[in-house]
């Protein structure tokens, strides 16, 4: 499938994955998908969470920014390095992919300048990149939402019924609301995945997965101007001014690496540039789950849910549905769990006592480890436990962040390590009825492919096979979204001719590692009708109780 | 009140509590209830609950067993010693008195000997003590239960409904079932807290307490030799023929102290012996609550609550009400929380990190009041939690061992004293259930007087009266039920004329030490609503998840 090169030498694409904290640049060989090299620069400035770095000043809750250029650090920086710890000469790679973080969003000028770097905005919050987790545009995000619901407006379906407030509209009505100087000077409101794009190929170019994803683009369309203005009438114009451009395929070049980029990088100009891309997205050809039905589970602090379907579904409580949203010419689905590993590690840090550190201290492992051991050395059900693992909130299917956990069945005979099992399993069970749901909705799932740094966990994947009744198997890559990227740049550079060829020569998959326990299997079964039971009392209305907890909460606090 | 002594010198008397465990013996002046000196003496034989000292041979699951000289072996160790460390003249002792664990029963010959002492017998299992906490008796009480709802005994609602496997005629089933030659060796089969007096006097007198709320001893009768003959048709003389005793009020004189009782205690021949007494029960005249209304919490690993009532009430789920149970001349009721302490034990113990233990040691104080501390310094509901404290089951008001723990509201903010807090406060929330159940059928409690070990907690007693907008008052005695045996003593010595009179010479407490707090009060009553909503859901058949969960695990662990 490789292209012949005229000298027959190896050719290698890098990919870059631009995370939350740092960026991280992987070299790759384009005819088997080998990873030569890599390397990671840390974000100087990190996330301004609490204060702004060019001032000092305090920032209001909830907010989280970014400052551009410690992303192009990562050009500067990590792509040399990786190229160089590749051992390979520069002169024979023959494209560069990226995917980001996302929705985070940078407001810039018409040549792609960040807001935040004109000296007279620098002092002004708004004027910097709000960050996939800035959080302060939940009032923009209800009124979105109840707008859209009170309207029928035909893309809210698409979204499982809710817009985030991470997400384009939300956290653009709160610039133009709190900062109508920024907003005004701003030519272009923009994915900072696609701003990368920019910075190294000097082309604007909208990536058709956050486009779709982020940026409430359905059928070729965004919101009506009619809708926007119902918002707020300065807002009418925000799709066609300040968001709509063209929108490129995935996997198709953007441009050709320009000069200034070429010198950040030590790349050769003019070699191609990948349509920008989202981490957990680009991650399905890496681990070769391109087809339909192949849902592909990065599984960390939360988990994130791809999957491509040959039609069009409605599935409830989906986070959305992009028509060449993960694969061009295939509809790619998203779902979600919102906490995950985070549970896990809330769980060890807070309710597991000194005895178990020791003993895990003593045999030279981690304590989630020798829970997991210990709590899998049981069989099914012998802890007499079912829990909800809404720490977190529940994004897919009841799209819900006022739903929090549940451990139920506790005696005095519990121990640590069963209330451990019992959330491990939660998140299995919640998984589950998120794949029923697809079932449902007439997009079954057939394989279950794990990426993320959970799928270290044998016992935990093994669980997940007997909850889900499906074969589960692990991303072969420690670095799959950079993979992915790297595959992207592939195609783009015209390696091969599709995704779908590309990621079966350079994605790395090891199939079908755990098969479901059919004896297990149906001990889990009794424990997902009762977790599916509790699942719909707390959280379909039967009782609203998580809900009055929290305004309790906020209420004994504030 | 003190009826005057021919020499003017001050006059005693002895209470011995008769715990699990051990024995404590208490000397206390007659005229004001001040507590000389005091000494325990531990059963040599504990409790047997996996195998008998006798032979070696293994218990069955669930059984637990002593050995009657023990208890001997504390009037011969612990009441001298008492008396020595009261500097006092043995010959100023005018009466003993005694509480003991219940229902713990003896098969005794016709002289009182226990079956155990007598050579045949020794190797027998059946021919021992069945201590309070024997549960082998559970098939037995199912069917007992199950007939007497069939048949509509009138007893039955007496008892809240049930009837537990501790008490003597689901004891005595099983003996009969399982070891009839002892069955049929045995003339007797009495209370320890009767057997003792009978030891000490000569004399057997059952007393009306545990006749009451163990006997099923009810407006002057038994359960019917109808009855008893349908369960197994060789049990229907078993109440006639086994238990039936002459019964002796509270208080009263069962005899006096024997030559040879004398010689074990080193106390004069012929002073007063009381009839034998509970150790909960006897505690409320010890915090002087002897009014219809004064309700004793006696809040140690469990919570056994007595409260007298001028009227008979029938009230759902209580642990039973009898004529004279607690007081002669009112009607004594009790309840019970299965799980208190015992939660709050395990929950430290299985739930709580390092850091807290080595906070609180770099305190100087014990992880209980380290997390108490750091608990209440926030405001009701700033957890966000709500919890069911059924970790042991549920006595009053479901009466249901099946039941399990809950917490809900968890979320990654959640810390470990949030949910030690939520576990307190949802004892004082069971609490209220029970008191309310009292209100709502016509015996309402007017005053809540804590004893055992958890008075200590001084931020839990402040729950407690918030939650149940309620004046807590503490007894001021740390040997509570030691204490009311004393004061027992004293009445049947006839230094007082009834217990009502001796309680308020000689109990001990701190009236009204914590009282209701109106705006905590509001916070906590948004709590109980969700507490009596998740109460009501898994207890009272909205979904029947725990019972499940507890099968599933016997069959996992079977």
């Amino acid at each position: 499938m490789v292209s012949s090169a005229g000298s027959g030498a190896s050719r290698y694409v890098v990919g870059v994955d631009f995370g939350t904290l740092s960026g991280r640049a992987v070299v790759v060989r384009v005819s088997d998908g080998e990873e030569l090299g890599s390397a990671v620069s840390e974000y100087s400035h990190g996330v301004m969470d609490d204060r702004l770095d060019a001032t000092g000043a305090a920032l209001p809750p909830d907010w989280a920014l970014q400052v551009p250029d410690d992303y192009r650090d990562v050009l500067r920086t990590a792509v040399p390095a990786a190229v160089k710890a590749a051992g390979i000469d520069p002169s024979d790679v023959i494209g560069i992919g990226t995917d980001f973080t996302a929705c985070t969003m940078v407001p810039v000028l018409a040549d792609g300048t960040p807001l935040c770097e004109v000296p007279q905005f620098k002092e002004r919050p708004h004027a910097y990149v709000k960050l996939w987790k800035h959080h302060a545009a939940q009032p923009q995000a209800d009124r979105i939402n109840e707008l859209a619901r009170e309207r029928g407006e035909p893309w809210l379906e698409r979204y499982g019924g809710q817009i985030s407030s991470e997400w384009e509209f939300a956290k653009g009505l709160q610039l133009f609301e709190e900062d109508p100087g920024v907003y005004d000077a701003m030519d272009h409101w923009i994915e900072a995945a696609d701003w990368i794009i920019w910075q190294l190929c000097g082309t604007y170019v909208r990536n058709a997965c956050t486009a779709g994803y982020k940026g409430i683009y359905q059928d070729g369309a965004y919101p009506t101007e009619d809708f926007l203005g119902a918002l707020n009438p300065g807002f009418a114009s925000f799709a066609e001014d300040k968001v709509a451009h063209e929108i490129g395929a995935l996997g198709s070049r953007a441009g050709s690496l320009t000069e200034e980029a070429a010198k950040w990088t030590g790349l050769p100009a003019g070699i191609a540039v990948a349509v920008g891309n989202v981490d957990a997205h680009v991650t399905a050809p890496a681990a070769q789950a391109v087809e339909p039905g192949q849902m592909v589970a990065i599984m960390g602090t939360s988990t994130c849910h791809v999957v491509n379907g040959a039609e069009l579904a409605q599935v409830p409580g989906m986070c959305g549905v992009v028509d060449g949203g993960i694969v061009d010419g295939l509809w790619g689905f998203e779902a979600g769990q919102s906490g995950v590993g985070d549970i896990f590690g809330w769980y060890v840090a807070n309710q597991v006592p000194e005895e178990y550190s020791r003993a895990a201290e003593e045999a030279g492992i981690g304590l989630h480890d020798h829970l997991t051991r210990l709590a899998f050395a049981e069989p099914v059900g012998a802890h007499g436990l079912v829990a909800l693992d809404w720490h977190s909130g529940n994004r897919s299917v009841l799209v819900n962040h006022e739903l929090s956990g549940v451990v139920a069945g506790l005696t005095l005979q519990t121990r640590p390590e069963h209330v451990y099992r019992a959330l491990l399993e939660a998140t299995a069970f919640g998984t589950r009825v998120i794949l029923e749901a697809f079932a449902d909705s007439g997009a079954p799932v057939t394989e279950f492919i794990v990426a993320g740094g959970l799928l270290t966990n044998t016992e935990l994947m093994q669980c997940y096979s007997d909850v889900l009744g499906l074969p589960v198997s692990t991303i072969a890559s420690e670095q799959g979204p950079a993979l992915g990227s790297a595959i992207h740049a592939a195609v783009a550079a015209g390696a091969y001719p599709d995704i779908r060829s590309a990621s079966e020569a350079m994605g790395r998959v090891n199939r079908a590692v755990y098969t479901p326990d059919k004896e297990r299997g149906q001990a889990y079964d009794a424990l997902y009708r009762e977790y599916v039971a509790l699942h719909d009392y707390f959280g379909r209305g039967g009782n609203d109780v998580m809900k009055r907890l929290k305004a309790i909460r906020r209420e004994a606090l504030s």
